[in-house]
């Protein structure tokens, strides 16, 4: 759904790997899972997102003629090696845990199993898709827990990191449990439902703040949100008292206004106040301005009377913690379980599946890690998704995948819902036979 | 240079209020100018970078005839409106500084002169493209002041914020002082120099790791740089002793190796003495993994002997200040200066200039902000860069932009060179004609 992204928009040592693989002859079925290390400081839970994009790219690998010849005029790669990339197509199957799902660390949330040279090729734009998509669904769960009842709209493309951050983030935000975004583009790829307001130019651009709010409410007769803090807020609202009549008689209603600097809380209270005693309570308030959880909760909990809110930069570069401690490692080659072992991240060999428990009260109650072929109860998480370089008919649209974050939260449990970190972070059992392959691939390597 | 991208990744806003221009026919001239509200915490200058780009994009500004199709569809604006759409193009001014300027807060580094529709249609991506390549830039600046003699490389493009954040921070980097990426694209783009070493994996999928390192120097005869600590760094390094004998016997040089976990600074003293005492000082240290500029700083005052860094997520993230408190506001519009007054957020209205001086070290000594008919003394900063909607000849290239960063580099007072904040900030200095247009449009506003 994302415009075709270069096949060389990787790092060069995939592709000096794939050619010292090439010239070794090693093309067996190689294993690599993805993962998060650790959960950032604070965070008490992860929900994976951007699983649509890496199919999309999964299905559309290969090499164009330019970037073929590119490659073979740079200098480090020799003709054979180039032209052996030619055919070179994604003919392998992926197993991953459904958009939406919550997750924690160690836990892999998607496997490629394929020949080697195309299952390391792929390596940093599967991470670059599925990072973002995930930090910023996990960030926008939390804002969403902040604020359960409120409408709730991505503000974000323009300090999204780019093109590509800017729409995503509107589709991951919407997935995690925002009711739209501000981002056309993304309304019009995935249908998401869009909002929008005014800008202070457009108040600006009028000798009178009052000409501009009648103008806009002209051209949008029952739609219109109105920007009211370009000079004064509550001189802003009180002017709209006898516009609203005017306007009232003419059929045309004032949907909302919006505020976005100064005290919110505050504003908000006076806003409510004028307007109500100016018989329009009908109005709602919508505000907006470098908000984020932490904010959210904080006017909520003071019971600022705000119907909504924009929220942006901060969510959609998960400002406090912009990154995730996320890699996709080799965990098999030609039949053998591998690890790495190096300070601080070893990982977890084989091929792994995470079985889920719930409580009597349909709670998440536990994770269990442990090797595919340890049938241990619960629920799977991981589900096969692609096959042979085609996707499974299984993978659902962006609705139901909002439906299945709805329901991942709503079994979240207290602790883990909280925006503090939780006294104790959620049980997830490394089980035994993980344990002994571990422990026998040591052995192995240590040979 | 960049893919064409779709005009309507874009905030609805900016749609919702191009039509009510349209409904009250406002098409007169808008001045824009974007600027940084207040430098990061922390942050002791800003580089501006990003503008290649708005000049790509504004070149190509056109809607589709499926965008207008969707438009017209999607039951919020009307036909006449959206068959306006279709022969827009941007034909305005454009001034602005040159990529790799040094500038501080409230110093526009744009200033954007065309009809208010199109001036204001590209708000969202003009934003989204200066932020985030001013962002990456002024990082990458601070992270070339801590190791001003190092080989510093790009390696972020896996935990970037999607694709563009990944290519575009390869291209802000580079422009700031970084020697070249591991990104591919951005060297066939570019022609930025491309760097890359081996992953785990490679290692991984041998079964003896000597024999992945001898396939990959066979491989690349004179430039591999081999990962060594995906088991035991030190026991990798003795391993390599007998391996380059072997392969110098053949004309195979080892050129480096890569540290990328645990202590680094004492695991580069160990592998380094190891290296040297086994008669190979020709071998460097390359290290990578989590770093930015203050473990740089920590490293190389400690002595650490390691010739060059992979710097990714941090750096391309700018993970401590992941953005920048930005705006692209209209200061004037029908040949009336114009301000917004919101808390907080107030703005310097009209048309403006940054005059730079400097001492007789060569050295910034002050700026000076003010009105563009003010004649003041110094350097002016901002030039024209694109007329009618056709950029000029005289804007540089890369390579070029790249020498102008590392002359404003050089320029800067020791003071803003240290990463931690100068005592005493840049001293820029609101001129009188520029208060006094404040006072005049504050008066007029107030009537």
């Amino acid at each position: 759904m994302t415009e075709r992204t270069s096949v060389l928009l990787t790092d060069l040592y995939e592709l000096t790997m794939l050619q010292a693989y090439f010239d070794q002859g090693m093309n067996d079925t190689a294993v690599f899972e993805f993962f998060v290390r650790k959960l950032p400081p604070g965070r008490n839970f992860l929900m994976a997102a951007g699983l649509e994009q890496v199919l999309d790219f999964l299905e559309d690998l290969r090499f164009t003629t330019s970037e073929l010849d590119w490659l073979a005029g740079c200098g480090r790669f020799h003709r054979s090696f180039v032209d052996s990339l030619r055919d070179l197509r994604f003919t392998g199957d992926v197993q991953a845990m459904p958009e939406g799902t919550i997750f924690f660390a160690d836990e892999p949330i998607l496997r490629v199993v394929a020949p080697l040279p195309q299952a390391q090729l792929v390596e940093t734009r599967l991470i670059n898709l599925l990072q973002f998509q995930t930090l910023v669904a996990s960030k926008a769960a939390r804002v969403r827990l902040a604020a359960p009842d409120k409408s709730l709209v991505d503000f974000g493309l323009r300090r999204a990191h780019g093109a590509e951050a800017g729409l995503l983030s509107a589709r991951a935000s919407y997935l995690a449990g925002f009711d739209g975004t501000s981002t056309v583009l993304a309304g019009m790829r995935w249908g998401i439902p869009l909002y929008g307001t005014m800008a202070h130019s457009f108040v600006q651009a009028h000798d009178d703040e009052v000409a501009a709010f009648e103008h806009f409410a002209r051209s949008y007769p029952t739609t219109s949100t109105l920007l009211i803090d370009t000079y004064d807020t509550e001189a802003a609202a009180h002017s709209l008292l006898p516009l609203a009549k005017k306007l009232a008689a003419e059929g045309i209603t004032i949907q909302a206004v919006r505020l976005d600097s100064g005290d919110l809380g505050a504003h908000a209270r006076q806003v409510r106040r004028i307007l109500d005693e100016g018989g329009l309570p009908g109005i709602g308030i919508f505000a907006s301005g470098n908000l984020d959880e932490y904010q959210l909760a904080e006017l909520i909990a003071a019971g600022a009377p705000i119907n909504g809110f924009g929220v942006g930069t901060r969510m959609n570069t998960s400002a406090d913690r912009p990154y995730l401690d996320c890699a996709y490692k080799l965990q098999e080659y030609a039949d053998l379980p591998r690890r790495k072992q190096s300070e601080g991240k070893a990982t977890w060999p084989g091929r792994k599946q995470v079985y889920r428990s719930y409580g009597a009260d349909g709670l998440m109650a536990g994770d269990r890690l442990t090797t595919v072929d340890d049938a241990a109860p619960g629920e799977a998480l991981l589900v096969p998704v692609m096959r042979q370089g085609r996707r499974l008919a299984n993978v659902p649209v962006l609705n139901t995948l909002r439906e299945h974050a709805r329901a991942e939260m709503a079994r979240l449990p207290a602790s883990l819902r909280a925006l503090t970190p939780a006294a104790a972070p959620y049980c997830v059992t490394v089980a035994p036979p993980l344990k002994q392959l571990a422990a026998e691939v040591d052995r192995r390597i240590q040979k």
